[in-house]
């Protein structure tokens, strides 16, 4: 430890006490964590630490895929996990007010306590805070009925650099007063400021679920079957999971975690949901429109569930990406392209992928978003190649225009692959904005630009 | 016009040709407006204003009520009228591109045809461009199902002051490739930049529409209705309008345009309407819906339509605001203040109002996006004070944590309300924000802040 950030993390034990510096040796996360237990003691911290020019990255529920907590340069981690409580759920006004450090599993269940749905649904739950989820931006399974994390945030309590305090805890749908600023901390990966409290508006919990797995022939099909459910299940559509042949095959072989519900050998598998508020009715209305469906020949073969169990053994597939692992290595990548463009999209990675010595390609996605999960790598270790892998993914999303980043941004993972999906002169506003909110450059330094990119502007 | 003025004027007259700028004496709007054709002309107007220091007012349909257009420096007017297509409908992707000088109207009627929905439904459909319904972040009718209009763009191109084109058509619900720039010019107003063209979500096409007017006794039912028409219309209410008795009375009285559809005399009168894919089984789940809500003792009485034209029926005794004018000069207001003080607000609201002589106060609003519009003045003219009936409402919308503006903006007309609902350092960032992104202060000066304001930080 430099002399310099000894003065740092001396005065940070000063404001926050022993327990509230933790120093332990670590591969990637930095070796110092703090841990402030308000909103004024954050401010303290980064008033400190942007007087020294001491980085700092923010430390939520370490679940992201990006790499956006690793240590780069020295900063010391400023993780909120003693700020993890729900402080109110307004159930007229259907809002919830969160402390950033808040595991988002306990965020769910206490809203739906009050009957609310936090509409927020993604794999990490169980340790995932909503303070990353805020800075990340998170999809996740409802984003195509209920949008990103973005689309639920009312309010926004977040500390500059400087320690600066921009609180607006609004509670209503329409605020037009001046800039939105809190948009400008939705998504930046922690690199703008500091999320320590949000607000969310919750929706009615529904009380049915109608969940089918799908096997449709062809995408000329599956695009078609997207629109249909989309259509004539207005505004209840939740998910439209899409696994591709080798996902389902492998994921309910013999011998797997799962028993195949509908036999392998089809084009595409498709998990379908809907989330209402008539059991009786809207179980008749997702039948006949699955049945209508199929009469048009946009589904081959359906199986529909008649139990939260049913339901639970089919998510569970489309959930299974861990199995994968028993392959080989892969990258997970989570890319997004147009509908149009998605088959030819595919087939290019396909026939890329012919180069690597036994390659894995396994694809699945959340379609109503066009955002696809592509597993790319080897079975044979010695031929994982991950430079070759990125650039065969990398460059076709650039080739058709895609994003490298749907719903994990950036982080240090795909930093040098953003020029794919931004132009220079977005580029150099995104840096200059970065400039211009932390001139120092001490806020997750590094991630989604580089210091030295940033310091040649 | 100064001298300096006369040779940026004339470089434009080069630029864009003679039809391309139109001078006309105006008392409020510029007296100079350029009418650039492309995205290039556009970038190439503010790089010979920002070089000259020449202000410039972005200028779209006219029909902000927030005087966002007016002149206060000898501004030139920018007007996006020539750049008005709708450039494409992707029917597969379900989006639509659109430059930002196309008329609403005309916008909404495309969409149709492809039997696809943009689900913004405003007033000014008629006049207002989408590039004004960008900058002032438009709210409208279906706020409740759909969201502002910043919760339908998926894609941006802005100019910024400098002429720098920032673009990107983005069609994708998820892309997180760094910070997503495009909500820095949602809502702003026209004072960081220039939308030029914008990328819409559409939704499909409701085929079901089912509308009905209310009676209502006090105000706990009216929010408890409100919830319960949120929770057991899944996903497809679409409006709930609650007008206040002395709206409902006055637009419906003898003589008036109006057959009044129930009796005058209860507390509230609201419009709710659900739009959903299934005509048969809508319908029975509306009635099945309002008949419980009338059990519970949530509603008093109520009238369903049974055609289209009995529908236009009850949205024109909404919409009928003009007819108010009758009454006497009254100022519009735009707040917001969350439910569960809403009713608090109304009675200091109307406590407040009995120092005027012969009082108009009406109240009507969108009660399920916590927006309330406010026709407050006096029936003498004489008696008229603008800062009086100011001071009462955004009096009380600072005393409620209200907003002083929910859906119409800031402009010239709230800027010096902006303190009620916004903290010093949100204000303070606001204005850096400005300065970092336009430093000449050349775009829509004077609007959302005073340039002195700014000039002072």
């Amino acid at each position: 430890m430099g002399q310099a950030r000894e003065v740092v993390v001396e005065a940070l034990r000063d404001l926050l006490g022993k327990k509230g510096v933790r120093i332990q040796e670590d591969d990637f996360l930095p070796d110092v964590i703090v841990k402030p237990e308000s909103t004024e003691q954050v401010s303290k911290v980064l008033r400190i630490c942007n007087d020294a020019g001491q980085a700092v990255v923010p430390i939520g529920g370490r679940t992201g895929l990006v790499n956006g907590l690793w240590q780069t340069d020295g900063e010391i981690g400023l993780s909120l996990e003693r700020m993890n409580a729900v402080e109110e759920i307004d159930s007229v006004n259907r809002t919830m007010t969160v402390q950033a450090g808040c595991i988002l599993q306990v965020a769910l269940e206490a809203a739906e306590d009050e009957n609310l749905l936090l509409p927020l649904d993604l794999g990490a739950r169980g340790s995932a805070t909503v303070g990353g989820n805020v800075a990340t931006n998170a999809g996740g399974n409802m984003v195509i009925r209920y949008g990103m994390v973005r689309d639920m945030i009312l309010g926004l309590e977040v500390v500059l650099a400087d320690g600066t305090v921009l609180s607006n805890l609004n509670k209503t749908l329409k605020n037009n007063t001046g800039y939105d600023l809190k948009q400008l901390f939705i998504g930046a990966e922690g690199t703008l400021g500091v999320v320590t409290r949000v607000v969310f508006r919750l929706r009615p919990l529904p009380v049915s679920q109608n969940t089918a797995l799908l096997a449709v022939d062809g995408f000329s099909a599956l695009e078609q079957l997207l629109r249909w459910m989309d259509t004539h299940t207005a505004g209840t559509l939740s998910a439209f999971e899409v696994m591709w042949p080798e996902f389902y095959s492998y994921v309910t072989r013999d011998g797997s975690n799962h028993r195949p519900p509908l036999p392998a050998g089809d084009s595409f598998y498709v998990l379908v949901e809907t989330r209402g508020s008539d059991p009786v009715a809207d179980a008749e209305r997702f039948e006949g429109v699955l049945g209508e469906a199929m009469e048009a020949g946009l589904v081959a073969d359906a199986v529909l569930t008649r139990s939260q169990a049913e339901r639970n053994a089919l998510w569970e597939i489309r959930d299974d990406v861990l199995d994968f692992f028993n392959l080989g290595p892969f990258i997970p990548f989570d890319i997004s392209v147009t509908l149009d463009r998605l088959e030819s999209f595919v087939a290019m990675v396909r026939s890329r992928a012919e180069a690597i010595d036994e390659p894995i390609c396994i694809l699945f996605g959340h379609l109503g978003d066009c955002n696809l999960h592509v597993l790319l790598g080897s079975r044979r270790s010695e031929a994982f190649d991950p430079a070759q892998i990125e650039e065969i993914v990398y460059g076709a999303v650039e080739h058709f225009g895609g994003s490298v980043s749907a719903e994990h941004g950036v982080g240090l993972a795909k930093r040098s692959q953003l020029h794919r999906s931004r132009s220079e002169a977005e580029l150099r506003v995104m840096m200059s904005m970065k400039h211009w909110l932390d001139p120092k450059n001490i806020l997750n330094p590094n991630k989604i630009f580089a210091a030295t990119e940033i310091a040649a502007q």
